[in-house]
């Protein structure tokens, strides 16, 4: 390619991206064609989506990776901070605040929170985003760091609790985002806010004592 | 109407309430027709959501009102045993397990926890219900005497604190509910141990020290 047929091309990419995470945002994974994409994102061909991306899942993960990447570089220099804390509470805010302030830097109306719950209750996109996620160094970094601090608790405890973070962080950026889109009340003025709030709440979480199951209950559904 | 009208026509309600109930947990609210509710409902009418329930809202609504009915009995139960704790876990457990033991009883596959997500994230459905909700006696009880427990936190971080309880009782559930539909693997063996896990965190994070903002940070986004 030219080198002007190149910038177009990455002009397209970057078009075709950005209709497809606010779609997708709205309507959810499924709902969404291709087609309808291709004309959002003002291009004639309706083909143009599987001609830059291939499938709907590399469309997904071109969009993850994008914003991902930046979410990363913003949790090296955060990760670069902690190493060496042996506090929760430290370890958590590298998981926390890098999405939060990413979503800061992307102006209201935003689409990524909203995109990216629609990606982790996509089972199958999930499973693939979050195995390219754990490839990323200071999210490797941040969850050893946290699991150091954690080592007394059960490794399917450990587990379970980070799926509950997870969720936290996910569900509670979506609704901020989807209450500034919409003009209505948040429970905090900023995202930095909203990222100590959630900070503190997983810390509790992760620290919360672990109830022993009696074996008599162990026998309910 | 006589006596066998009434019987065939609850029978069409329930017919249309559990096929609504399923397509809008697997497609979300928006992307369902009545239309397409009344033919999965086998009706020859497709206008017999309209002509049974009226708007799309009250369908929603009443399928939720046949959910909690059965939860608030369970409530009720649980909120007599509870009644005089001061222990904030006895009360987030009245908060947690009268769902999950509502769900154990509908089997496999259900719906109703990824139902409860759809309209959880719809701002306007979500505060019909929440409103209709907090009218019933055993939450009424329960809410309270978790506040009750509570009474030293600063009344915004309890409200935000209770939406992500919200957040974690709704999402956890729908997970669950859905690794069991597709038979994939789960956390937990059974509902009475997933409500186990979810009221030691939900404890953890509601009982979490608060940190203070400083002035210079609160400038930031």
């Amino acid at each position: 390619m030219t080198d002007a047929r190149t910038v177009r091309s990455a002009g397209t990419r970057e078009a075709i991206m950005a209709a497809a995470e606010r779609l997708y945002a709205e309507h959810g994974l499924v709902a969404v064609s291709n087609r309808q994409i291709s004309e959002a994102a003002g291009q004639g061909n309706v083909a143009a989506v599987g001609y830059h991306f291939g499938t709907r899942a590399d469309l997904v993960r071109a969009i993850m990776r994008k914003h991902s990447e930046a979410i990363e570089e913003i949790r090296r220099r955060m990760a670069e901070e902690t190493r060496g804390s042996e506090e929760v509470r430290d370890w958590v805010a590298c998981l926390v605040r890098p999405a939060t302030e990413h979503l800061a830097t992307l102006g209201v109306p935003s689409w990524y929170a909203r995109f990216a719950v629609q990606v982790m209750t996509d089972p199958v996109l999930r499973a693939i985003v979050t195995d390219e996620a754990l490839t990323r160094e200071p999210l490797r970094e941040t969850l050893h760091g946290l699991g150091g601090c954690l080592d007394a608790l059960p490794a399917e405890v450990r587990a379970e609790r980070g799926d509950m973070a997870r969720q936290l962080i996910t569900h509670t950026c979506a609704e901020r985002e989807r209450a500034l889109a919409e003009g209505t009340s948040t429970r905090q003025p900023s995202w930095y806010d909203t990222a100590g709030a959630l900070t503190d709440a997983i810390t509790g979480l992760l620290l919360a004592p672990v109830t022993r199951r009696s074996p008599a209950k162990e026998a309910r559904t």
